[in-house]
């Protein structure tokens, strides 16, 4: 469920600009200041169903746009890249082993080709 | 002009998915086959200005989303962090100073804190 929401928060961070006035209304606050479906419901004066359903729906249209772009994928996919880059340095920090510093190199290459 | 062109492709790989079937099947043809305007009002059978029109517009749509959605300048500003990442570790090799690592660290930190 957190990952869930993990993931919903990112996919409304790279694509919530392509959404309506009302749908980023209702997942700003959801996604951004972290309120509850109870707490929005209360916020704007509509019935906390509303609320879900509206989130539910942007989800879904979040999560289209996604298959069609995959540029969330890709951006995963370079976020664990450089996590690897610090894994390697630290390694390198303990052994001086410069195979790690190759490794690096290997990684940043196929980014920039 | 050929730095336009560059852009247009890659924004075209960016959100090409976006675009209409019609948009789809000229700007392939423009940006993947590399086709001149003239080739491919011959290959569809349409006037040389109706592939100019629609390039054109399409150029203009693509710009849009990139305004609304700012991805393309993300990633454009992670591919500069991967080649300083090698350029540092290029400097690493000739004079073996541990002040290039820290500098590839900060760079990586950056980017997935």
């Amino acid at each position: 469920m957190f990952e869930k929401k993990l993931r919903l928060v990112d996919l409304y961070d790279f694509y919530g600009k392509m959404l309506t006035d009302k749908q980023n209304e209702i997942m700003d606050l959801y996604c951004n200041m972290d309120l509850s479906l109870g707490e929005i419901s209360e916020n704007l004066s509509i019935s906390r169903q509303a609320v879900h359903d509206t989130i539910k729906r942007t989800d879904k249209a979040l999560e289209k746009i996604e298959d069609q772009l995959g540029l969330y994928k890709r951006y995963i996919s370079r976020q664990n890249d450089f996590n690897e880059i610090l894994r390697l340095i630290e390694a390198f920090r303990k052994d001086h082993n410069e195979t790690h510093i190759d490794q690096i190199e290997q990684i940043a290459t196929k980014q920039v080709e």
